[in-house]
Formats: structure tokens, sequence, C-alpha cells
């Protein structure tokens, strides 16, 4: 990667400022990264290890002689920018929804399907909550296929951006001091409450964060017919996001043969200490590369043993997000 | 209720304060009130009303001409002092878990099994997650029996007491603040965090809230074959219980007839508005009598109309422990 020519669009932003910290912790010079915003944001310099970049101006000039370019901007930016940076040369990694499931643009977690990118100039990188499940689903997949998945999320405000994750420390402070909270960001108080993901409904009922998570997941398993339901829900933490993931396998696996997968399983790490009682948690997963697994044992439901429970735990700016498009970055500089 | 002679056990914690309110609201004189502590709260005063009522020491001889005795003072307590009520002429109502698995000691919610009363001299209050998911599941299951239930918790600090809740409020505070979490009541940062449920673990890998959701509604509906897995979460929020909630029905059951079905249950209001993305919240439940419930759609996962995915809010002090002990009260006075 330190070669390689770096365009970030969107680089203001909690992922952004995520891609910055994990290219410095990969030494990549920064003579290599240009940054990229609309015209409102050009000129904004940002901290990167002892060097200050300049944020410049989006435009079809801006990408030439990038090898990559990591958009974090939104889908109307990525839509309108990608096939942009493509044609100046660029191969774009885009952490938006707007490519995810389109025909011939590889949806990707490097330690599921890595082999999806080929020489696709768009590659898209999955939904947060997405990512983190299958951190933890696909390596038991693998061993016994799983038919079916009941999960339940404990969403950070961090999904939102930097400005939710700002709306839930200062709406908490407020709260504290006796003030009514204001909601702005998201759409009802966030500070000591929990709310229903705040994405539009579809004729079935399902919140678009719910679809993606189904979706996604079956394109980047390459298991159409694998059955999915999904509830969202958004809890007051910053920045990790938790799941209550419920699998029913095609053939038996024990809790033990669960544990001693994912114990191997890159990216993960089992935390599952039943005698201090000791399992995943937001405040370890923060900040951190790995997604914490535990809470792993056998679905008590079920007569037979194809029934798994398991608690996960990942960042959601670094693996869901920034970490994961970085990943992808590395694959495709080789 | 009004001329029932009534004892409470308890009567400082979290609980024991709600009860007063109740109480209260529903006229009952403060003559017809007597609080028991243990001699290290005797002799402290409470507000009810306008009066001042003042805990006496629990003796064999502080039950006499009380009707009904509420506990809750925890399972050490009201095994120490349930037959000595009984002996002294009065019914128990436990909130404890001491007595809610004893054989012929009745495990009662109002809204579900009122009949179970019958002339017991203990009564046992469930669980708090499990009364109020049953709240919701119950009027189902009286159409379309439920076969299983998957369920994830996001249980409020007030479960663990009043101390907890203080902590939640303080710890919050000081981490706003930049100090650090110093958790006492929980054994872990409770603010701005979430945890698996800090009770023991047992050999299947179940915590006891689980075991006792699970044991517990078995035992209610009269259920013993009803299967049922569990994921019992502490999230950072005061004071009511939320729960994402995935049933297996034996029979077809449509959102739309689910709806109906729980739009007429005693106890539970529907706040489902998929337009305005309306669903219920923490916020909204605390302090209130009723369950809200929404979110209830079809289980996309199934190919069938058998199963149901569903998202409950209960106030955990009030509907969990304190008006649930009360409405069996007012049945026993009757």
């Amino acid at each position: 990667m330190q070669s390689t020519k770096i365009a970030i669009l969107g680089a203001t932003g909690a992922v952004g400022q995520e891609f910055l910290r994990l290219l410095a912790e990969r030494d990549v010079p920064a003579a290599n990264i240009r940054l990229l915003a609309s015209a409102r944001s050009a000129g904004k310099t940002m901290a990167y290890g002892d060097d200050a970049l300049t944020v410049q101006e989006v435009s079809a000039d801006a990408f030439s002689g990038i090898d990559i370019a990591l958009f974090s901007a939104g889908g109307s930016t990525s839509k309108q920018w990608a096939q942009v940076a493509v044609d100046a040369g660029a191969r774009v990694v885009d952490n938006s929804s707007a490519f995810r499931m389109t025909d011939g643009v590889p949806l990707v977690i490097p330690e599921v399907n890595p082999q999806a990118i080929g020489d696709a100039p768009i590659i898209a990188n999955p939904n947060c909550s997405t990512i983190i499940m299958n951190m933890v689903v696909w390596p038991l997949h693998q061993v016994v296929p799983v038919e079916r998945i009941v999960v339940s999320t404990y969403q950070a405000a961090s999904g939102a951006g930097q400005q939710a994750m700002i709306e839930l420390e200062t709406q908490t402070a407020d709260i504290l001091a006796g003030k009514a909270a204001m909601p702005t960001v998201f759409p009802v108080q966030s500070a000591f409450n929990l709310f229903s993901h705040n994405s539009e409904i579809d004729a079935d009922g399902y919140n678009i964060e719910e679809v993606k998570m189904i979706k996604e997941t079956r394109k980047i398993f390459g298991a159409p017919n694998i059955k999915i339901t999904a509830t969202c829900v958004r809890v007051p933490v910053p920045r990790a996001h938790s799941e209550s993931i419920n699998l029913e396998l095609s053939a038996p696996m024990s809790a033990d043969r669960a544990r001693e997968i994912l114990s191997t399983a890159p990216g993960v790490k089992v935390v599952d200490d039943r005698v201090k009682n000791y399992f995943p948690m937001p405040i370890d997963a923060s900040g951190k590369d790995d997604c914490l697994v535990g809470r792993i044992r056998r679905d008590i439901s079920r007569d037979d043993e194809r029934g798994l429970d398991l608690f996960v735990c990942g960042d959601q700016i670094r693996k869901g997000a920034a970490l994961n498009a970085i990943q992808i970055a590395e694959l495709i500089a080789g």
C-alpha cells in the first residue's frame, strides 16, 4: 500500500477520519494521499501523522493519477463520482449503499469473499451490521451451512455519522442537567433511550437496515436462499455495534465446536468466559480491529444440535466501515 | 382494596416506592398500610400522599391483622418471612424469585392466569422480563398456540434496583467529565455500554435471567413444552425493558391479525406506525402501566405465515414488578 496513490472522498466524516488513522498505521506516506470533498469543504486541512493534508475540491481531474479512491460521502455523491473516478483510471472502494446490490459490483468482506474483487472497477463495502454479523456467521457456515438467522441488533450512534455521536453526548449531558432532549440528528431522543432503526419501512414492515442485512448477506455468501429475519435497534452507545444472533444449521454443531472454529477465524476474537461472566461489550470492541464473539451456546429451544446462540460486538467505524474498505484496498494494491 | 390491610416488606427500594405510588393512586388510606423492614431501616419515614409512614421492624407480630403482605426485599428475606406472614393470617405476594418455581405456589400475571391464584397463601410475581414478554405473547398464544420463542432483551438498569439506576446516572456524568467509570453495583461499566445480564451462567451457557424467562413462561402458560431461547442484555436505559421477540406459531397468523388481537389485549398498547417510523421506546413506556408493542410483522425468513416478529417495551418497575403485584393483591382483595 505504501506506493499506492489513494484518494479519499468524504475525509472529514467519522469514517473518513478513521481511513486516515488506518493509513497512518500502514505507513502510507502523506504524499500518496489526496483528500477530496465538495467545494464547501475544500481548503480545510486535516492532520495526518506529522503532516497536514489539505482538502481539494472533487472534480474529474482530481482523480488523475489515483490508484484507489475510497468513497465515504453518502450514496448520491458515490453515484455522481464513482464512474468519473473509474474513467480517470482509479478503482473505487465505496462505503455507501449506492452500488452494493448492483449486478457486477462485488460486495466484499475480505475474510469472507476476497476472490469476488477480481478486476472490478467498483467494489462495494457492505453495511456495518452486515459485516459484523458475517464475521462470525461465515466461519461456521463454511463448516456447516447455516439455513436461517434470527438477529437482533444493538446499534451504536456512529452508524448515523459523527454528528449523531456528538448528539448522543450533548443530549446525555442535557438530560443529566435536567434539560429536555432536543433531537436534531436522530428523529427521537437517543440518550438513555433506544429505538427502532430510523430507516424507511418497506411493504413487509422491515426497515431498510434490516433489508440490507438480509440481501447483502445473501450476495456476500453467494447463498441466495439463506433465510434471515432481522430487527435493527439503536442504543445509546457511541461506536460499537452488538448483535444477538440465533442460527439454524443444516446439521448438528456443538457449542464447543463453534467456539473452536471461531477461535481461529481471522478478525474474530472469542470472549466467552462463563465463570467470570465476561462476554463481548461495546467498550471492549471500540477502537479494535477484531469482532468479539461470546455467549456461544447450544439453542436449547431445539431438540437437536442444529441451533446456536451467539453475541457479537464490533467497532462500527472500524471493521463495520473504514477497516473493511482499507482491507479491500490492500487486496487491490496486492 | 381501600379496606384491605396491606404490609410492604422492602418499602424503601425502587419497587417498594412504586408500591406506595400505586396504592396512593388506588386511594388506599395510610392507616391501612404498614411498612416493614430490617432493624437497620426501622424508624425511617416515607411520604405517602399528605401522610408520612414510619417503617417498623419486621417480626412475627408485625404481620398481625394484615390481609396482604407485599414482599420486595430479595429472595432470602422472602424465604425467612413468607411463612411467618402466612401463619399470622396474611396472604403474601412475593416479588422475589424465592417461590416462583415451587410446586403449589401460583406464578401469576393477572392478564394471563388470574385463576391460578385460588386460595394459595403465597403468590409469586414473575420476573420482569417474563412479564413484559408474555403480556404480548399470551394474547396471540390464545388464538394460535406459540410453539417457539427466540427473544433478545434490552434491559434497563432498574432491574438491578435503585442503586443501579443511580450508578448509571453518576457514571454517565463521570464519563462525560472525562473520568474513568468506577462500577460498584454492576460488575462492569454500564454507561455508554451494554453487557450480557450479570446473573450466574448455568451448565448450558444460559444465564439465570434467561432461564427464568424460559421456565416461568412455561409455568404461567401451563405449557411445559413451549420452546424458548433467550439472550438477556443490559443496556444504558434507566427503567423500561425492551425485547425483540421472534415467534413460531403452530398455524398461520398474519401480521394484521396479530395487530388486531394485540390492539384489544388488556394492558397492551399497540405503537406501530410504519409511516412515521414510530415504535415502542423505553422513554414512552417509562412510568406507564401498559406494555407497548410494535414492529409487528411477518417473519420473512419463513415460507409460511407461521412466523411473527415483535418489539415490546414495558416499565420494569411498574408492570415488570410493582403493578403486577398490586394487580394480584386486587384480585385477592376481590
